[in-house]
């Protein structure tokens, strides 16, 4: 009878079973690896961040810190990987402002400054990733995917025009290197930063 | 009396005056190298700017272009800086409504409209530039003159908030790499960007 089978991934170990176990501990390593790599980054910045420190931080053998990202380069793109996850998510899925359920316009001001928090955060990775994807920043899916974003919002806030374009336009001015420029040479706060921002989006939405 | 005295630099040849006749002479053959090399560009593209090419197409020897800029970045340097200077004439003393004389709303729309033609033909040029100024670019001269300008007409249009900060973010959306990524992956014209320009500075204006 049907009822007697187990349903995959559910209840009774299947025969081979031991696989997605062992993978599911590989992803939980991974993360706590990742966990304390961002750490390491936010103490110390991206030069801080070795594999041997990572190792000692994390209290594993060297050999698995290498063995999981291969090199120091690799563990970089994992990590701006796990960064943009964690804010993709926060936008796609999490709480209003930034997450469903408030209006458009607002959820456009709170990604601005939920960027600029990132960016003050992990602005040297993000910086690190705009100047390695040069010209193929804007073709990556990491800037595709805020670009989409944007767009869906400025839709639904009703703006007309070219929606991509704007889009652009709004992005170029989160832009890492940009960012941290008015951060730290020019010396205006995130709060100045991010009112900057509002401005202009409500601007913008309001035509 | 001092009448008698010849002002400096005026009337007969003082003294040690052919010095800068053969400045002269010397500025004018960079000149003429320099459109030579632009000329290249524009045709072939920055691949096709070598030194042998441009001593070919300028009738000169190949010492002579290696004496003149030392290498093929050197070339690429003062290229850069001989279009960033045509294009700054223009600007700041050009005619209307690029130029002094026309209401500031008008110069910035004409400034971001000169742009886009200047990426359109030069972009590859303005592109590897900005990718070689990495993280330096927004504390580098062509930048802050750019910046210094946009900042003044928003100035005279009465705009409020943080200039500096409005500046950036209307300069980010004109970056060549963004522009040239606009044009030749996503097919948009230059009229259509150009528009996506206008009215971005209209609203950020009306505020």
């Amino acid at each position: 009878m049907p009822g007697e089978r187990p349903l995959l991934g559910i209840g009774a170990p299947l025969p081979g079973a031991s696989e997605p176990t062992e993978r599911a501990d590989a992803a939980r390593n991974r993360q706590l690896l990742l966990d304390a790599a961002q750490q390491l980054v936010r103490e110390q910045g991206v030069d801080g961040l070795t594999m041997d420190a990572l190792a000692k931080r994390a209290g594993v053998g060297k050999g698995t810190v290498f063995r999981r990202f291969g090199s120091r380069s690799g563990l970089l793109m994992a990590l701006l990987d796990h960064s943009e996850r964690k804010s993709q998510e926060s936008f796609m899925f999490g709480p209003p402002p930034l997450g469903p359920g408030a209006p458009p316009v607002e959820r456009l001001v709170a990604f601005g400054r939920a960027r600029l928090l990132d960016i003050d955060v992990e602005g040297e990775l993000y910086r690190a990733a705009e100047i390695g994807e040069a010209g193929d920043r804007y073709s990556g899916a990491p800037y595709i995917l805020l670009k989409t974003h944007v767009s869906m919002l400025l839709r639904q806030a009703g703006v007309s025009g070219e929606i991509p374009l704007l889009a652009d336009s709004l992005l170029a001015t989160l832009s890492a290197a940009l960012i941290m420029h008015q951060m730290h040479a020019q010396g205006f706060s995130r709060d100045q930063i991010g009112d900057n921002w509002e401005a202009f989006v409500r601007h913008v939405v309001s035509r």
